[in-house]
């Protein structure tokens, strides 16, 4: 953790937080912090700063804090992507999170295994938890939007066209696309498709609302992997 | 996988291969293979085609396979990578077998915690089978090659010079350095950190031996992350 986020419920006075748990044992196990120590901070959904230890033992922490800098800036971005394999879910979670996407929407596709809608790992609060690590990994305190749609088709002929307006519209598909644009100006809305890609019925159901198919070269990279490097692309 | 690898010791003919173990199961488990499917193949090192299933049971698979295809191109890339922890090094060396990353220097740094040199994981098999595991991913037939250097210092002021000549040497490095460039021609050294970042005497030594600091904003990502992201935008 590269950040040390606090919670509203983890201030008790204006400048004070008080903390257990998670963030206490990697305070000592990782850190290896003692009184004194000046850390980074920052406030879920507030500003960063610096926290300084007032005490610190084995079952809580208190810090005195001081939250003067904005967060980073978010990329201009709605992510829509096929919903991964639980476990790859939850390392994808954190790497959106990571990398500044604002808004991410997990949605139904053919080569969406029915069970993967089964996992635990899609509970709000396990959501959060992923996306909070990827926060504080990456030093920001926004926490992305992620919504989830069960049903490809009501979306992308109901809701996407109203969602893409006005941004550049894309679908990430190995073929012979245009390849994906670099340092794109103005807001994106990309579409990432399921382990062995979306269907030719899905592609085209994109492309009527609006999402233009592009590709990354030959090499067919893990869902995780194709995030990254299509957002550095992009932005 | 994307690509089913296989190895001189697989061939009973010029045009057949008998398959068994993790490549069997595979076929059983996830392709739900048959006999009659076609499949795609590689030879590790050769080409890439189509292979027919000719058998398939319990113990075995032949196939007759017809390779007729050149592997995808490598990135013109040398990458230096600070020595991850160990379940990340697992990781990063399918990301970069995935990506087509030709030659990997895994590096000892300050921030390289000393336990991660003893394990496992290093092992030159364990190194293969990752490795492998990414060409099966993006479809690639060629190996990495992948060295070890254990001592900073010797292998930064000794052989990097030569390692680098002739290339654009870059740092990836977080703080007040121009950005990663982006679609560069021509061959490529890029040295990426530890957890933490190098420190200060690193990447002073990094810059005698040729290479410029580049960053890629506030966002500290991942190992993992940073790879994907950097290789996306350079290449």
């Amino acid at each position: 953790m590269n950040l040390l986020l606090l919670e509203d419920g983890d201030f008790v006075a204006a400048d004070r937080v008080l903390l257990r748990g998670r963030r206490l044992k990697h305070l000592h196990e990782v850190h290896r912090a003692e009184t004194g120590d000046s850390l980074r901070v920052g406030r879920l959904g507030g500003l960063m700063g610096r926290g300084q230890l007032l005490h610190l033992d084995g079952d809580t922490a208190e810090l005195q804090v001081e939250l003067d800098q904005s967060p980073p800036a978010k990329l201009p971005l709605t992510l829509l992507l096929a919903l991964p394999r639980p476990k790859m879910l939850r390392r994808v979670l954190q790497t959106v999170s990571a990398m500044g996407v604002p808004r991410l929407v997990l949605l139904n596709s053919y080569r969406v295994e029915k069970s993967f809608w089964q996992t635990p790992f899609l509970e709000p609060l396990a959501i959060r938890e992923q996306l909070i690590l990827g926060l504080e990994q990456a030093r920001d305190t926004m926490l992305p939007e992620v919504t989830i749609e069960k049903r490809f088709k009501p979306f992308v002929e109901d809701r996407l066209p109203a969602l893409a307006a006005g941004s550049l519209g894309l679908v990430g598909h190995p073929g012979t696309y245009p390849p994906c644009p670099r340092a794109v100006e103005g807001p994106v809305t990309l579409a990432i498709g399921p382990e062995g890609g979306w269907i030719a019925y899905e592609v085209e159901k994109l492309q009527e609302a609006g999402l233009q198919p592009v590709q990354l070269g030959e090499r067919i990279l893990r869902v995780e992997t194709a995030v990254s490097a299509l957002l550095a692309r992009l932005f």
